[in-house]
């Protein structure tokens, strides 16, 4: 057996809490934005959308707990930063709420998806399973593809929103990096030993213009 | 067979539409309830609250379409009222919150199961099957009773606080039964089949006195 890897340990934790606070960060901010619904059908998709991710932050909790782990102690580091991030992109309307769930979270798990190839099983498995299901997605592309459509001025004001998403995205990503220097190495020493940091930026980033290019945004 | 009585049929749909929303209503109260929560493991409790409200709209608004019913359409009359009792009971902190879910669904859990022993199968046990969880009352009761041994004094706010429930929430449903005549025909008719209206308010009244005394609130 290999020696238990303290660094690497800490920084599981660390993602596992991330995870697990962003989604119930995520159900709080979908759950309100629910309410800029046009009609009860709309609303009713986006309150699902919003309480599958309690059923994942239950999974994620469950995990920390078994790893022997407080999982609240271990989810407080990370508030600050997905407060913000909420809190700086808080939609005005429905399409707005949309694309911040299409784009934001579609980053978001494209990079979760990237850190847990870092992991061993049974992290692994577990991440790559509660990241967002692609009906949900799908269905928010399908809401902006038809608004752009009936309204093709739209496309420039939801870019430009999706840019402010991006650009406050990275800032507090960039904030996590600094102050979890364990999770930065292991993200980071995964990267390196496969084709590098740039090379994983250029993946989110292509993945993020496809996901744009897709609904009618520019990016 | 028996010769299908359109007034029982539209009594059904109302049954099933006021329950929809007004878990649709309650998902999206306890959620932005959740925010009063003092710490996260408490904050994940009620969000966890209000996602099973979501997975019980969703049930029903498949039955509400399995009738070839527009669960839109068959919903939106309760709107004004399910909405006025939620504006007007907006909780302050995380106790009025608590009050609220064990107080408010606990009055109106115990109404629904009257209800349904109005209706046929399958219907009757879709109904009692959504019906809140006792394990979610069970935590309110905890902490609201916590919360009284710890600070004697809040039993008397609290308490003047599910008065004002229970007195909105009257309030509303006498709104309902005016302009649902069907509903109210139906529940008044089982009523009288048993043993009278008067029986059944008294069930629904003591009902809610023991609920009060379990916790430490006067009635």
């Amino acid at each position: 057996m290999s020696e238990p890897d303290p660094l690497r340990a800490a920084a599981l934790v660390d993602l596992l809490a991330l995870l697990a606070y962003g989604e119930l960060q995520a159900f709080d901010q979908m759950a309100a934005d629910a309410r800029l619904a046009p009609d009860l059908r709309r609303r009713a998709v986006l309150s699902e959308m919003a309480a599958v991710e309690i059923v994942n932050f239950r999974r994620l909790d469950a995990r920390l707990e078994a790893l022997g782990v407080d999982a609240e102690a271990a989810m407080r580091p990370f508030e600050p930063a997905l407060r913000d991030y909420h809190d700086q992109t808080e939609p005005k309307d429905w399409l707005e709420a949309l694309t911040k769930a299409y784009v934001g979270d579609g980053i978001a798990d494209d990079f979760y998806r990237e850190a847990a190839l870092c992991l061993d099983s049974p992290d692994r498995e577990l991440i790559l399973d509660v990241l967002h299901d692609s009906r949900y997605a799908d269905f928010a592309a399908q809401e902006i593809r038809d608004a752009i459509a009936t309204d093709p001025k739209l496309a420039n004001r939801l870019s430009m929103w999706a840019r402010r998403l991006v650009g406050e995205g990275l800032s507090q990503a960039q904030r996590v990096a600094v102050e979890r220097p364990a999770l930065t190495a292991l993200i980071v020493g995964a990267a390196e030993e496969q084709d590098g940091i740039a090379a994983l930026f250029r993946r989110l980033t292509s993945a993020h213009t496809t996901r744009m290019a897709v609904v009618g945004l520019n990016n």
